[in-house]
């Protein structure tokens, strides 16, 4: 069994109106030095070991978990028990 | 100015009705070796350098950014041009 950590984040100068929302809460809540806030998914996914799970994971998030045209997605696997 | 990256994640026990769906929607595209799929949220915050910025991202977390209730965060911290 595998864990795979997922993460997508949207592609540079994509703009990220949810992002720009929690900075201005952020900002009304007095928290002045925030600059920038760009907000993403996180994801957890445990699979069966599989040959070239790597291939299974890369067309897992083209085809549904991220968006190619506008996020960019990376992600580590790990062992679990 | 540093980047912190925070991962946001329910707790342990608290149904993800959105992992399940995703994990559904895997499983109708035959990935028939996904055991369970757990969804949470990735920032990326740039601020300002300041005394204590720990302790002001926790508190940021606690008031806005998660709910601690039903969710755990975890950040990092990094130094950003």
């Amino acid at each position: 069994m595998r864990k795979v950590k997922i993460h997508i984040t949207l592609k540079e100068g994509v703009l990220d109106p949810q992002g720009k929302a929690v900075q201005n809460s952020l900002k009304s809540l007095e928290y002045n030095n925030v600059q920038e806030v760009r907000v993403g998914k996180y994801m957890e996914v445990l699979v069966e070991d599989t040959e070239n799970i790597e291939a299974q994971i890369d067309q897992m998030c083209d085809q549904l978990l991220a968006n190619p045209v506008i996020e960019n997605y990376s992600y580590t696997i790990e062992e679990a028990v």
